[in-house]
């Protein structure tokens, strides 16, 4: 039989977030990592893999995923006995992938103009003028995240551990490249120290 | 009994998405449209129940959802009746989620430098360099859109109706604005004809 899953992945990016999922299911997949500096995400074999020319991709027997909060939903009804997210609680599910979706549509959006500036405009100018508000838009980010969405318990979703830990945990370690200081949040902060005690963070290539 | 829920809601805007949604699964709930050229998404009231002072805010008698994939999700779940999501294939309802989420993270993103590129630069020549790349950017999302995602069925999802299809028509309400005639993608101009001839989309404010 093939190997069920594949993921693409490359180093730095937000496929981390779904290795970490696939780690803490102890799902069985096989890792291929694309190198962004020779461009590989852009080669005509990954293209037909992923048309977007992104990372991450997911292959599974039925066909390839490719959105961050898509993924974690799979993985999670994937590998029910790992308990990634409260499956049984269409409210609390909901509220696990608003922070997802919250992550994905704002907070890696607003982290992105830094690096890739020029998907939004073509002129060097107004690709340096908004990395100069990468720092403002991710410390507003991160406001919103430490007052509004995590509470006093150590994980997201509250005492249950999920797929949502992982998003976090990846956006955060982007803070201090972003200019922002994590020490300013004390939850995500604290969030981020128990997330790197964990096994499926420490097998992080 | 109090109503269940109430939606908070702005014309133009994607909250148009979960209206349709809510209305497909005819769900019993209240509309509140805040005024955007009033700026009432931004008084105190309002940012109390979505401190992101954004539309759509919608308010359960467990606490407020603000993600429009999110809230496709609850709305999907909430109503099983009325068949909008599918809900017993872990894979298929990720491609939807997947679809979703392409929708919301890089399709609305690129749409917003148009009307809100104040987001991400403070520069007014930046702002201008970001509205003249919009049009590019929606039509590359569009061809992703038309030769990925959609085939030769009606709905988003092959035969079956989901609360991806609101999201699309939606987004797709927005091209002419940006600058891209629909014409140009022939799938995405049926399933916006289709959709017109809905109840739901013919009961939109």
């Amino acid at each position: 039989m093939a190997t069920p899953l594949t993921l693409y992945y490359a180093a730095g990016t937000c496929a981390q977030v779904v290795l970490i999922a696939l780690y803490e299911a102890d799902a069985q997949f096989t890792l291929k990592t694309l190198s962004f500096s020779d461009h590989e995400q852009r080669s005509p074999e990954y293209l037909t893999l992923n048309p977007k020319g992104r990372v991450p991709a997911l292959v599974t027997e039925r066909g390839v995923l490719t959105e961050v909060p898509a993924l974690l939903l799979y993985v999670a009804q994937t590998y029910p006995q790992a308990a990634l997210a409260p499956l049984d609680d269409a409210f609390a599910l909901a509220q696990m992938q608003d922070f997802n979706a919250y992550l994905a549509s704002t907070v890696h959006v607003a982290h992105a103009h830094r690096m890739r500036a020029s998907r939004w405009a073509d002129d060097e100018a107004a690709q340096a003028a908004m990395r100069a508000k990468v720092q403002q838009n991710m410390y507003e980010c991160f406001s919103v995240i430490e007052k509004h969405y995590l509470g006093d318990k150590p994980w997201v979703m509250g005492e249950q551990f999920t797929v949502a830990d992982g998003y976090l945990y990846i956006l955060a370690s982007w803070l201090k490249g972003d200019g922002v200081d994590i020490a300013d949040f004390p939850r995500v902060a604290a969030h981020s120290e128990r997330m790197r005690a964990r096994a499926s963070v420490q097998k992080l290539p």
